[in-house]
């Protein structure tokens, strides 16, 4: 056998020819342990159709490690591979740190600026590639998408492949005027929830890989209610099956985050003994720790939690939307991730039609109180290809700005931001300095968000004996003007437009 | 004698010559019953200075009425006199009606749209009619402004006059950077709180009367905090005989509101038993029953005191504004006047430096919700002159807006609207009917808003065997475009603009 290696935080994939009897997805097992000098992880394969079982493992350290596979599915297998070090660019996955921030497990900070397109790979392979053309333009670094297929306003169309063996309902019967009567409905269909369809899930690895290879985080939601194929009301051994099989698919590409449902509280078939108990599969069979979430429509999970690892946010108030991070911050101790704040576009749906403007708004709101903000897009479109769902191109003005952002994320000293203690002269505006930051005084570093205001300018006060770096950031137009460095009592020219921001850093 | 007529809610003035000696202001007094056959008003009359005494009454209802003149200013008098019907434009003074609403005293409803210029009518001639001028062009139909002359940033000069006889400080020391530590201070002042200055107050009504020829509404600001003369500290004593010379003078004004403060809780040397003094000053010396407010900076005063007669709302929050409206009227079950949720401007304060476009938003916001939005203006100015506080010029975009506004708000059937109960359908937009509709199902008439929402079009379900005229509102360009008349499931076409509304009126 030749030497198999595998870099830190790659994937290693071992494949065996095993047992066909009977169902193999249920009647048999694949179990594997590796055992690195600074490691031991126990993680379960699956069977992959056509008498293939596999196993998958993600090192964390670099040097020897042996594996040893067992399981029901054929005879015992072992044997030894080398870790290599991470190549560039292989940050390894990420965690939470310091309660309210992200960094990939070799320290590099990780500033979460997602996009939603929900089944943007269950589409045409040109549809595929012309989202990945996108994302590799834009600059998100985390996308949220679905495992299950979506049924919705302009989402009437079948999926490229189904999670289980079968056969769906007749959707030509499906208008825009009569496709809410179906939402939840299981009539119809006849899927075979003991088979998972391994060629649906191998495509979906495929798409995980590509955005790997992009940078960028793979959020997958797990459950959802938009459902009219009985994905969303399966009973507890065939979720338990789905979660278990998906866990040993994808638990060791390194950028892969669970997010146990998209809008949890609109499934009326699971109840909160469900959502704990996907909550605990989470936990206990993914060795690696992946960010989890679960994401609401109107009501909050409870996200103190212990198996959830960062609030999953869609906003709950039509108007004061991210500007109530820091309170979410507070309550629940966690990373604020604004998965929904509603996105930029013109359908009808009232979280669906803000200007690109707003969206930024929100963006900048929600980052500078310390949450990390998601994009989305709903622009009509003649073929109803909405980013949102189906992903394609960029129609928006809001994608361009996620960047900038991004880039004075990254500019923090320290792993990201929060709001500073508030004042008088703080009333205002936004304030935010660097998280580790024991208070505004000490910090050395301000940065000032004035949202849909607009002042002509405004004055601060440094301290006289500091010199420090003024910088005008127009978070609109994306542009960065130094003015001056001072202490003392300052002036800075904002022009009197909307978006403006003043970043400070002290120089001496 | 010859004979004396007044119109119906007109002002009738008599003055007689009375005694000089001691201080007449206050040792003196004045005052007189007016009886006619439906009412019987007792007022009290004023020093006006040079041996003058006045007494001033606004008649009710048409027909004869005698005077009976008393009080130790000299001889009794008495006298009839005849009240002939209001001439074209005079509705009498404004009431609350159906408790949340206003109306004339003829019924004639009253939606206000406001606009507040804190002290424009102690500015230069030239410049008072300037004011005006922008007034008739603008379709504001009540302003607010003070009695007191106004120290504040941008507001360093020196009044016209000042409400009592004497010699204010020195201003020249005062610059941008160091205003605020005059703020409340009395130093240097030599004021005699004892002798009202009667020219101050003589300008004052002649600016209450040229409102009332533009059908403005003067809601007077009694009291306010920003303040370097004294007046926000004076003794009980004192603000008693002014709030009582005040009211003596302006009450028979059929256009006066009393606003008992704005921002009451900066004012550090007033207590709440100090406000509760001034609101039974209101009710007891006010005999016509001019609606009484009291206006906040942070805290709200309680609303629900029986003293007061509407909520003068200054905005809580920064981000959720007007969209508070419902809340606090079912919170108070007054009127809600927006009286300050935020201006339109550039200047470096947040509360002062708004778009045109979030102006108007906000007016909607408040208006559809049953309340009444207040405008304001603050641009940076070459000579510091700013609508808020000065007058003079409107450079803003929303003023012109409030007319349109105004005029949608006269065609709603009744007296003004309120907030449907909320429907699924309902919950990313602002649905208003009219307030005495029973329910949205049986209103006939529906007024939806889509904020800084921009929905490319929205679906209506309305009864099948009705018909309806459908009309696209453009509330920035103030534009109305009927689009169809018809009922059952109809798709009205907004253009993906934002600030869009739909008024829908059933026709048969």
């Amino acid at each position: 056998m030749k030497n198999i290696t595998v870099e830190k935080w790659g994937c290693l994939e071992l494949a065996f020819p095993g047992r066909q009897d009977g169902n193999p997805f249920t009647d048999h097992t694949i179990r594997g342990c590796f055992r690195g000098e600074h490691e031991t992880v126990t993680a379960d394969g699956f069977y992959d159709g056509g008498g293939i079982y596999r196993i998958r493992f993600m090192p964390g350290f670099t040097g020897t490690y042996r594996y040893e596979i067992g399981g029901t599915f054929g005879a015992p297998q072992s044997g030894s591979f080398e870790v290599t070090e991470a190549k560039a660019g292989n940050h390894g996955p990420v965690r939470v740190t310091d309660n309210w921030y992200f960094s990939y497990a070799d320290g590099t900070p990780y500033y979460p600026i997602g996009t939603t397109c929900y089944v943007w790979e269950l589409q045409t392979d040109e549809r595929i590639r012309q989202t990945l053309a996108s994302l590799e333009k834009a600059r998100f670094n985390k996308i949220r998408f679905c495992i299950f297929p979506k049924h919705y306003d302009y989402n009437l169309g079948e999926p490229r492949s189904y999670p289980f063996e079968g056969t769906p309902m007749d959707s030509s019967v499906l208008t825009r005027e009569n496709f809410s009567r179906y939402t939840g409905k299981t009539e119809g269909n006849h899927f075979d929830f003991t088979r998972p369809n391994p060629a649906h899930f191998r495509h979906i690895e495929q798409c995980i890989l590509a955005l790997q290879k992009l940078g960028i985080e793979a959020d997958l939601i797990m459950m959802h209610p938009y459902d009219r194929w009985g994905f969303s009301s399966m009973p507890r051994e065939a979720d338990e099956l789905y979660w278990r099989y998906a866990m040993a698919r994808f638990a060791a590409f390194r950028n892969v985050w669970w997010a146990a449902a998209n809008e949890y509280d609109l499934m009326a078939a699971k109840t909160e003994a469900d959502w704990e108990f996907y909550g605990q599969l989470m936990t206990e069979n993914d060795p690696y720790g992946h960010p989890r979430s679960i994401h609401n429509c109107f009501r909050f999970y409870d996200h103190t939690r212990p198996w959830i690892t960062h609030c999953s946010i869609q906003r709950q108030d039509l108007y004061r939307t991210a500007e109530y991070t820091d309170e979410w911050r507070g309550r629940f101790g966690k990373p604020v991730v604004l998965d929904e704040i509603a996105y930029e576009g013109d359908i009808q749906h009232g979280w669906g039609n803000l200007t690109g403007e707003e969206m930024v708004r929100r963006f900048w709101e929600g980052a500078l109180r310390g949450g990390y903000p998601g994009h989305g897009e709903t622009f009509l479109h003649p073929e109803d290809i909405l980013w949102w769902s189906h992903g394609g191109e960029l129609h928006g003005e809001s994608w361009k700005r996620a960047g900038f952002l991004l880039d004075v994320l990254k500019g923090v000293p320290g792993n990201g931001l929060r709001r500073a203690e508030k004042t008088d002269a703080d009333w205002d505006c936004l304030h935010a300095i660097p998280a580790q930051a024991a208070s505004a005084a000490e910090s050395g570093y301000h940065l000032y968000y004035y949202s849909f205001m607009r002042p002509a300018f405004r004055e601060f006060d440094l301290p006289e004996n500091e010199t420090w770096r003024i910088e005008i950031l127009d978070t609109w137009d994306m542009t960065i003007t130094e003015t001056k460095t001072a202490g003392g009592h300052i002036k800075v020219n904002l022009g009197g437009k909307p978006y403006m921001a003043v970043r400070m850093t002290r120089t001496g």
